[in-house]
């Protein structure tokens, strides 16, 4: 059984529980962890949440916060009685608090901050200043700092007394005054001999982070660089912290759940399993008009040819399977930039050659299908001008897919637009609209030479 | 300049030089690693990237390889002259070999197995043992094992001389035969008394990962430990080497590319960005084919109101709009229905209550853009008949959507059909079908009622 399938059954026996109108017990968290319980309180509704939330002993509650995402943290948070708040962060660290930080109302911040002593304020005040998306912002603070002059005996030593905090396996080197001087692989510095230096070790390839880059950035930054941590360090060689592969993990899961969310349109991103109604009604409703408009948009393209439509019904039966075939083949061509574009492996130096390899596959299908609707088409309509019309209508459309595919994702990232959430929507408004002006115009035209 | 933008500075100027028939040349390699170098090739078109890889030192193309996606790697491999290949693989070490085995011939394979030394080539054909998806298959070799009665002292000494391999905080304890007996950190290891052994320090919570678990579920457990390593043990108390937080961010990151291309339906998970077009093409027709039979379901169905589209082509315009709006309320769902299922919050305990909040979300939205698109379509028409027929399928294909964004991705993972791939589809059939019944029926019993 997997933790998730274990949590799953704590969740089924509240539910059951509270379903025979009993209160919920303090016990039932006994032998959770804040992380477990912040997991089984994102899966309760959110009425059942608020109550169970009751009973989580007020001293864990900060560290279960620090847990949540962000969405479920703000809404427990926003019905805490303001008092309260400070007892529950009793305990959280440092670290932690910076997790919730942006989420506490203001006046309680600064409370908090003062209540810590000055090494750990300085720390945090730094990590503040750092955007939502800076690793400077989310880093953390036990990083092993020593005098660039310690010799190998000393260092050795003195890691017996300090200890090696999880995740360790880079020492970092620093002048009288803290400054950064390199760094060098927990590996290199215990086999530096008795009498030598630690500075004399130092590994040139061993790249500090800038606290400014970007999470995604500082998380391939640690992907590529082999150890399970990076120092960071900001321009005036002052050492900030660490960002380590765990926090690199973060970054990607937090992308991956995000990213899934994208096939839900724009949004989304943050929402809850079980947000409350009032809030997800109004989230989904601007996608939903958004869609509205291009949905408009592709009926006013079929209105212009109501005459035709009038005298060929058979138009109107068959013209959404030239917008679908051309919708589908264009999200093949635009899954591939996104995911280039993602990983920075399709770039100005090779999108011509994308566009290019996409035109020719886009019209091989385009071709093959052509054929396949068009003889479709002819046996159930026993019509060849229909088999004509359809099949020229879909070589159009899946070449326009291709085209779109490529153009509609490159030029939104050029605006700096994620097209993960942009481009779905306008590709297929493309294809629609070239899917039914195609198929609709060419039976206009066809429909004026017979007549 | 981050590393993408960098390598595709050198991509840029590779291309540029092959498009002036210059031939390519080695010292192109000179300061890019094989990570690099794989990145780079797979920024090339097909035929470009043929050309550039004769030039690959083939002293380096064992690691390149390595680093290269499954489906870039095959193709190199499968164009290799055989004999090459034993060359390339000189320097590849067990855990790179492990990567390759399944794609070489197989009688190279039981060469390459040869060279190794027994140790080697034994944790080799134990970790061959377990299937693609299975942490076994993807371990690595380098933890360290001491003997449980070592002492603090000892340990210390014999640590100074074996050093400590990157991403190493977890020491593992065995017995005489090598057999598991425990683990603790690093840290702690370092501070055991000087005289006391090391068993008597183990921690109970560090629980080693069985290498049969599936590849996200040791990425899970990696996440929730806080190490940057589990040991992997297997049912007779073998240690088969260790699970690190880097293979973590493999798993997450190559699920988090195979998610980015469900967005083109099936069949695409492993295309290059630029594979050749007769591997694209089949590929891509599948999916296309796939998406025909539900194109054509959905014609059939408004081919059933013929009659009545001919009566009133207003119909024929205003239906794709009905279609669409449903599509989209009810991929909202989904994706949260899927975030759900893939994070493991979403299982049997909550999911009726996940289908009643979607259900009341969807029938105020349901409420609300139906009385928006009565009226736009009243507007186009002046007809309120139109209006209340719209509207009235609106209302009912918006929460056939949010039934369905719930039943179809939790009835496919319940038949172990990832949802992310196969959801979309059938949702969409679904608000399709439901949306084009709905309008074009209700409209045919008002036109009987009316006549």
């Amino acid at each position: 059984m997997t933790r998730e399938e274990a949590l799953q059954n704590h969740v089924e026996y509240w539910l059951a529980e509270l379903a025979d109108d009993k209160s919920p017990e303090a016990t039932w968290f006994d032998d959770l962890s804040e992380d477990d319980i912040a997991f089984t309180l994102e899966c309760l509704p959110f009425d059942k949440r608020m109550q169970v939330w009751q009973v989580v002993p007020p001293s864990r509650r900060g560290a279960v916060l620090v847990e949540l995402h962000d969405e479920q943290r703000r809404s427990l948070l926003k019905a805490a009685p303001p008092d309260s708040l400070l007892q529950w962060l009793g305990r959280t660290d440092a670290e932690d608090l910076l997790e919730l930080m942006d989420d506490l109302p203001s006046q309680l911040g600064r409370t908090v901050l003062k209540r810590l002593d000055q090494e750990e304020r300085e720390q945090l005040q730094a990590a503040l200043s750092y955007s939502d998306d800076q690793i400077g912002r989310w880093l953390s603070f036990n990083v092993i700092t020593v005098q660039s002059d310690t010799s190998g005996r000393l260092f050795r030593k003195a890691l017996r007394d300090t200890g090696v905090p999880e995740l360790t396996d880079v020492i970092v080197l620093v002048d009288e005054q803290g400054r950064y001087q390199g760094a060098l692989s927990l590996d290199a510095a215990m086999k530096v001999p008795t009498s030598l230096a630690l500075i004399q070790f130092v590994d040139p390839e061993l790249t500090p982070l800038n606290p400014a880059v970007s999470l995604h950035e500082g998380a391939s930054a640690i992907h590529s660089s082999g150890y399970a941590m990076l120092p960071v360090v900001d321009e005036n060689g002052t050492v900030l912290g660490r960002f380590t592969a765990h926090d690199a993990l973060d970054v990607v899961v937090e992308e991956q759940e995000r990213q899934m969310m994208h096939l839900g349109g724009g949004g989304l991103e943050e929402e809850d399993l079980f947000s409350p109604i009032r809030r997800a009604v109004p989230k989904r409703s601007v996608w939903l008009g958004v869609n509205l408009l291009t949905a408009l948009l592709a009926a006013w393209v079929i209105g212009r040819f109501e005459a035709t439509l009038e005298q060929w019904v058979a138009l109107a039966v068959m013209m959404p399977v030239v917008a679908s075939m051309g919708g589908i083949a264009g999200s093949q061509t635009l899954a591939l930039a996104i995911r280039g574009l993602a990983t920075g492996q399709l770039g100005a130096a090779n999108v011509h050659s994308l566009m290019r390899k996409e035109l020719i596959v886009g019209l091989v299908n385009a071709v093959l299908w052509a054929v396949v609707v068009g003889l479709v088409a002819s046996w159930w309509y026993g019509s060849y001008v229909l088999m004509g019309v359809i099949a020229f209508a879909m070589l159009v459309n899946l070449i326009a897919a291709a085209l779109a595919g490529v153009a509609v994702p490159w030029g939104l990232s050029r605006m700096n637009i994620d097209p993960a959430l942009a481009g779905s929507v306008i590709l297929t408004t493309v294809t629609d609209v070239v899917g039914f002006f195609a198929f609709l115009g060419t039976a206009t035209l066809v429909l004026s030479f017979m007549a």
